[in-house]
């Protein structure tokens, strides 16, 4: 039986930061790959759909998931609950495809220390902060108040970049995509803790 | 002026693992590297030259080096020094050059510490113990004794595979060179903690 093990590709920065266009751009060239859904609590906005931009579920629901630990990592923001349920993560991993999340800093510390060593996690960020409000004023998808949020979150989390194993300054869509690929292709290359342990003791026997 | 930063490639494992011909078959792929020589007390043997092998001292000399702190790090195995000065590879992470040092599981983790933010290690290995015995026996440039204390060596280094970033089994030259390549460019991708912080501070500003 061939062992499969899938690795985990983490990717934070700001909503702007073009990380939904880069994974678009390096889809066919990074082999068989599952994007992780979040689950949250908060309301399904226009145009979102259940199951692609998030699992939507109620409050109960996810409290009673919290407690049954069926999350890898999970956050309350503004009162509502975001999540990544462990048992899809592990699926795919069995499977060994590259699993890739979408998530914050918090999140990206809760991956690392769960699956720290099948893990690469890569900031990306628009090159300044006035270039992160021009794409965001210029998509107008977003009020001025939730723009507001989202560049003072991205303040935040932007001091924790060196966090990461890899920052990518997303100026250049091409450019940036060139990096991602490369960096996805040799995320595949790591091998987990416990698969180097067998090896290691059947080393000096074969 | 354009900012130049190098990075850092760590190379361990056993004498026989096939490290040198795996750097002679990926060095025209990887753009401009240096190898950085160790420095050493022992004895220069037969078919060894100073400068391309090791750099050869006296005992006198590497102590004074190790009082001006010149060493990145240094060891003392069975009564003589080995250790890495600190100023090639300096000028050669100047000039943004790759640096690739060959080096034990010890100097990996003085190497990480000093420099971990630009360090990508890489673990090397022949499949078995019985395959590593094949191979030194084979190239008969040892003798038996010697032969005995690599392979007993290359038993304590093996437990200590997981603090390596990859771990390349070195079954097929020509797929482990692959892999070594892959990994040697992803390297030239890591930015240095201090570069990440000034363009933090810059980021929200411009």
């Amino acid at each position: 039986m061939v062992e499969k093990n899938g690795v985990v590709l983490v990717l934070s920065g700001p909503s702007g930061a073009g990380k939904s266009s880069l994974i678009n751009r390096i889809a066919d060239d990074i082999g068989d790959y599952y994007f992780s859904i979040s689950t949250t609590t908060r309301e399904i906005r226009d145009g979102e759909v259940d199951g692609v931009h998030y699992h939507f579920v109620d409050k109960e629901e996810f409290e009673q998931d919290i407690k049954d630990d069926y999350f890898l990592e999970y956050a309350t923001v503004h009162g509502n609950h975001y999540g990544t349920s462990i048992k899809p993560v592990k699926e795919a991993l069995s499977k060994g495809k590259l699993v890739i999340f979408d998530i914050d800093v918090q999140g990206n510390t809760a991956i690392n220390n769960r699956l720290g060593d099948i893990t690469t996690s890569v900031f990306i960020t628009p090159p300044s902060l006035s270039e992160l409000r021009r794409r965001l004023v210029s998509r107008s998808t977003d009020s001025d108040e939730v723009i507001d949020k989202r560049l003072k979150m991205a303040k935040r989390e932007i001091q924790r970049t060196s966090e990461y194993d890899f920052l990518i300054i997303n100026d250049d869509l091409d450019v940036a995509a060139e990096v991602l690929k490369q960096i996805a292709i040799t995320a595949r290359l790591k091998i987990p803790t416990d698969r180097i342990n067998s090896f290691v003791q059947k080393w000096e026997n074969i």
